[in-house]
């Protein structure tokens, strides 16, 4: 497999082990000192796999998930680095029954360690996101 | 065309035959004797391309469908075998106005028989599905 | 980069960069002589790089949108030109808080010129556009 190809796999594991709740699996998409940044959705900047891994299991792991990811752009910047941008839509179901679908892109960068690519920094941009609350009963 | 590539767009045109009710087409996708399990989506197992075409057909052909796949993780598993994992969103407008989205992973394999990819076994999963019922007038 | 990626990457950013309101940058997506033809979603033949983006920055520039687009059947038709096939999905929000939320496939002609793809005719076509109204107040 090419380094192209294992960077869209990289991210196609990404969204799957995330939306079935396998922890430890999605642990292995990042590097130990990776700084994933949620500012634009009104989160966090976490840094390091474990916290990140953490932050994300207490925030979504009771939450039915969706996450998708498109028409990635990823451009390798030397042998063991690269860069990417993905489009992408999330959907979440929160405890009170509000929904969240939202749209924008990620902004990515890899690191190869042996035959693995792992994910050392992610950004996501947010194009719009809606919040649709459940009705009165 | 690579064999992944082949792959990819074997789905694609799975999807895009099934929308634009290509039943021809679409019956072309499918090993003589495939497995499709859509028992995840409340559905059946079917045997055989020629009963799960005329089973789809039955079910969707008067209908408006739009089948979207996303992040495919491919693997060969010999010159001629190979498994992919897809995720998916589908919507279904079905005869009395509800409408069904729905969202999972289709888990399959393919087989190459001369020059031709063709999809043996597909198994559906669900994250969720999603009925909005038209408003009463 | 191989052809058929360098045509996923060309789709890629005319999705990013028209959902960014990047008008330079999305200029060069097309050639100069590109006919797009939208009048499958209602709009026009439009003939030309410079009027088309013209067109659709008068249309859009002020709105929200999100254009996604999946599995892409290139074919590589000669050294310097090809054909794409792409299911999409693309939002709009209107002025009047009217949402389009639409499903299609654009199928499109492309040609190198250097090393640089362009598009060089996509015509839309439609499986759904859906109309949401905001609520009265």
């Amino acid at each position: 497999m090419d380094d192209v190809e294992a960077i869209r796999q990289l991210k196609a594991r990404y969204c799957r082990l995330l939306d079935t709740k396998d922890w430890d699996g999605y642990r292995g998409i990042f590097a130990d000192d990776v700084v994933i940044d949620t500012t634009g959705s009104g989160g966090e900047v976490v840094t390091g796999g474990d916290a990140f891994v953490a932050y994300v299991r207490d925030t979504l792991a009771d939450r039915v998930t969706v996450h998708h990811c498109h028409t990635p752009e990823i451009a390798l910047t030397s042998p063991s680095t690269a860069t990417g941008i993905w489009a992408m839509q999330d959907l979440v179901r929160f405890a009170d029954g509000s929904e969240l679908t939202g749209y924008g892109h990620y902004h990515e960068t890899y690191e190869k360690t042996g035959d693995t690519w792992r994910v050392t920094s992610s950004t996501l941009t947010r194009l719009r996101m809606d919040i649709a609350r459940p009705e009165a009963g």
